[in-house]
């Protein structure tokens, strides 16, 4: 087991009515800005139900962040903010409005232009933020990464502020998201988890073990989800399941990989495709063209989350990355990017944004672009 | 799932070297008091590394925290703590200094005496905490919890403080622990987990598959340290086990039992046994009276983690039960009373303490005075 440091702080408030707690969460004497993305939560009566949380409290509203948040976007909160002195943010919304609320947050206490803070990859100071989270997948809520897209250079980057102060999450929200949403924050939990599960093997056999709980519990909920969307119980381990795949739980004393992410980063700024349809393709490219590396642990996935454990190791892992498809493809996603319409004019322009950069992603490093070439290829 | 609130704001600090940071986790211009146990941290060497770290640090020594620590003691760090003005307290040493501690650290802010702060079961004020870990197993380095005693009266009752701020887990200082004390750590972690998990099926999916995590870990790994009790992967994959059964990350969402420890406290209380110990013990008392109610978890605990799926119900019922008090006569301990002399007196004082306070504890609450007497009778 290697070194690590663990400290997540936010405080998580879980399950239905939750969202009425708003008031005695946020701290008295706070200048509220609220943030929200399109319109939907006016629709599903999440807005009235914290409006009338609020009551008695002032706040200021931000509406328009939107999916993959852009930093044109988080420059207009930012100057909101600053006229009416906000010194709490609070967002409510899926993990775009979270994200992009995270930079609201850090560009409130920097004098230059928010973007730097993305450039730099990590922000030294935020005001204080929460959430009411409203589609679960990039688990946002409970970690202190974001990804920010700028539009006009059609780049998109991670970087690293705070951990939100508290983060409600009520299942009942997610009731009327629409199915293709669910679907991709399923696809991007999974990934999320096999960014930390599918690397070396034995590092950690606890880790292992959480992590394939997550799995098997995405595994069994997606179709009980996709039979009925209101039942409370699978949309709550759903809800669960995306936060505690990527709050630090699961990577105590472990490596991780990422290189799948990146990728998937680079298709939705040039294409606008959801984040975790990215994921759903690139993985398989990825377990394909990685699959001696990840040899071990392609083997223990496949018998404990697949149950495949018969024949010879090479055609167990044959039947694991097909089971890992087939399971995204259950989902109703695309697995293939021609199914998107994505071919090699994308593959050669993120080879070349690889190489540009000098990108080595991966837990070897060796996600170069030569490789993401590779992985797109054995995607497509 | 149920509604819940989960925050834990333990900074966790893991690994190899790890105690030379304590200097920069400890904020600049603290009064510092650190609390010890009986001395053994002396011969395997962390005091030596604690003092190293904490050069150019001025603080006061505190030693003789207690297995099972004592009011009466904590009493006397709370004067020697007052007349140094002390604002920080570090604990370096198993679940007991840290527990002692912990009212150490309300108990210098509250101006009664501290049996008062454990009678009401909750501390209001606390001085800052932070802990070196040198024996896992009871999870107190990362949670809010702790069991005072009370020598004049043998009462052992828990109550609940602060979080410690931080805690260093270096695996290497478990090299040199008695192995019984290790073989106690692992049934107390396996128990720990148990009173989260044995109860009502289908709470939570993924909390199920967490705490069957941390049982599938502990099983394999106690076989590993029997045989080589300075393997690092399986002292750290021990003391990040014991962490995380006790951490609240096991408990989001579902119901909690925690009879067998009640039970386990008394007998600590009159015959001094220590807390592991009488849980393997109860365990199996409590699994056996109470299988009706547990039945749908028994099953799924026989599945999942001893591998029993044949046979008619009651069969794989009666086979778990087996196993389970197998594997704690594994590691080396009692699983009967009789083979600790305890009998017909100490059944009879804590039948009689369970009606005198009119306790009912467990998932059901019908853990009774009664009911504690048939426990204990099933594991005579």
């Amino acid at each position: 087991m290697n070194n690590f440091i663990y400290h997540n702080p936010t405080e998580l408030v879980f399950g239905k009515g939750q969202i009425a707690r708003l008031s005695e969460l946020i701290p008295a004497g706070k200048r509220i800005m609220i943030t929200f993305g399109g319109g939907s939560v006016r629709r599903n009566g999440v807005y009235d139900q914290v409006v009338h949380a609020l009551e008695g409290r002032e706040w200021v509203e931000f509406w328009g962040i939107e999916p993959n948040p852009s930093v044109e976007t988080v420059r207009e909160a930012v100057a909101l903010g600053r006229e009416h002195g906000v010194d709490f943010l609070l967002a409510v919304g899926g993990g775009s409005v979270i994200d992009g609320t995270k930079l609201v947050a850090a560009g409130l206490l920097y004098d230059g232009d928010p973007w730097d803070i993305v450039l730099r990859g990590k922000a030294d100071r935020s005001v204080p933020l929460a959430t009411v989270l409203t589609m679960s997948a990039t688990g946002s809520e409970m970690n202190n990464g974001a990804v920010i897209s700028r539009r006009e250079t059609r780049e998109k980057l991670a970087f690293y502020g705070q951990y939100p102060v508290f983060s409600i999450l009520d299942p009942e929200t997610t009731f009327s998201l629409p199915a293709r949403q669910i679907a991709c924050g399923l696809a991007d939990t999974f990934v999320h988890v096999l960014e930390q599960y599918m690397t070396t093997p034995n590092q950690s056999r606890l880790m292992d073990r959480w992590a394939e709980g997550i799995l098997l519990t995405v595994k069994e909920i997606a179709p009980l989800i996709r039979a009925d969307q209101r039942n409370y119980d699978a949309m709550s381990e759903y809800m669960l399941a995306a936060t505690l795949a990527l709050n630090d739980m699961i990577r105590m004393g472990v490596t991780q990989d990422w290189a799948t992410h990146r990728i998937g980063h680079e298709l939705t700024a040039l294409h606008g495709l959801t984040h975790g349809a990215t994921l759903a393709i690139v993985i398989n490219g990825t377990l394909r063209v990685l699959r001696k590396q990840k040899r071990g642990k392609l083997l223990q996935f496949g018998e404990r989350i697949w149950g495949i454990a018969e024949g010879s190791e090479e055609e167990r892992i044959d039947h694991t990355i097909a089971a890992n498809e087939a399971f995204f493809r259950s989902l109703g996603l695309s697995t293939r990017l021609s199914e998107e319409g994505i071919g090699e004019e994308t593959i050669a322009e993120v080879e070349r944004r690889f190489n540009a950069n000098g990108y080595a992603f991966g837990e070897a490093q060796n996600v170069d672009g030569a490789m993401a070439r590779r992985i797109l290829e054995a995607c497509r």
